[in-house]
């Protein structure tokens, strides 16, 4: 079967989250880097034993939580109007350049497009609006209706049950290597953006394809659409 | 009801981890200690996406795929003779030197005392023997009799299962907050013992007792026990 619809991740897939550690920067002159690392690194980690420990909320209460641990951690003031600009950076995040024209054209390749993020709908809704993307996807789905963080196969379900597919014939798209695994062991083929150049995490997992933007899933899915049809042709 | 029973974390909490810390100095000069962190931190993340997506494997091999993981991000090259090395550290972890004469009056007041640990049984097996603990403690539990990693439910249910004790009459120790966290979500008494000076993480859990080294621990116990006594007593 070929791919018959593209689920992606958001943050850091889509939507840029440079501009966080840039704002960071500004507020804490030499410790924006240290900021970001952390703070991103502390709201996965926040996703993940909620998660196992069913004390599910809001990816949106998460992050902030992982913001206050991260500045009391780094000895960081945080102030309200700080905590407000960098939070409120989430609902402002830009696309990465080349991401709306391939995802124009995977959608006129008769591809069903939809998102799957751990943000909750109103920090995706303003995601998306921000970036200009609101017509290019069939569903934004977030794991909020399973109050479960990805990569619970339930936040994963949530894919197929939409869409009507198999997972098998659904391509998951992400840029960490995590959530790739995760879709992988679910079942769906997987495409890794590797912006980073990341090593592949130690999981037992292999992606399906690989690249480094998103110009290079759609070379990997035009491949995945020519093998079939000259499988299809008479010899 | 007075604490009746308590039971330990193992890594960090009762098994002194910096002496893998120092080998891998001395194996990659320089890189020791940005291999060691980096290592702790990818062997909890693989332990949490294998529970959470039902992969489970044994604690000894999570941590040596975390182990190749790290060099190769860190661009180390990890020979089968430093890999040995390091992993075979593991095996041979001293004990906090408080830790035994604190074990041996807690248990000398009545307390029942187990570990339960996230390490597979051998390598718990040789970490206890090598420090000198075999006699200290009533049970020695693993995670691996249900392929669950902390913070499952499923591993803190070991406790209260072997003990026969309800979860909120038995104390938890951990020197990990996240550990902490998730016994306390699952209804344990916790006692944070916070040997590297750290702040509590934002999961809106707050320990019963906390300290720096296990003699804390002991004082603690011995405050619980004189309130219920005194509770007790006539006025």
């Amino acid at each position: 079967m070929p791919i018959r619809a593209i689920v992606f991740d958001a943050y850091g897939t889509l939507f840029d989250v440079y501009s966080i550690g840039a704002l960071a920067e500004r507020l804490f002159p030499g410790k924006g880097a240290a900021l970001a690392e952390l703070w991103r690194d502390k709201q996965i980690e926040y996703t993940r034993l909620r998660t196992m420990c069913s004390t599910y909320k809001p990816f949106w209460e998460v992050t902030q939580d992982a913001l206050v641990f991260s500045c009391r951690k780094l000895k960081l003031d945080l102030t309200l109007d700080a905590q407000n600009q960098l939070m409120g950076q989430y609902a402002k995040l830009p696309a990465f350049p080349e991401n709306l024209p391939v995802l124009q054209e995977l959608k006129s390749m008769g591809m069903k497009l939809a998102i799957l993020s751990n943000g909750n709908p109103d920090m995706l809704d303003a995601a998306v609006q921000a970036a200009g993307m609101n017509e290019v996807f069939n569903h934004i789905l977030s794991v909020d209706a399973v109050r479960k963080f990805k990569t619970a196969p339930e936040a994963y379900q949530l894919g197929p049950d939409i869409l009507g597919l198999a997972a098998k014939d659904i391509l998951f798209v992400s840029s960490n290597c995590w959530d790739v695994c995760g879709a992988g062991w679910f079942g769906y083929k997987t495409f890794w953006v590797n912006r980073a150049g990341a090593p592949l995490e130690e999981l037992g997992v292999t992606p399906h394809g690989q690249g480094t933007t998103l110009t290079d899933l759609r070379a990997f899915v035009e491949q995945d659409r020519n093998e079939l049809q000259s499988q299809a042709r008479p010899a």
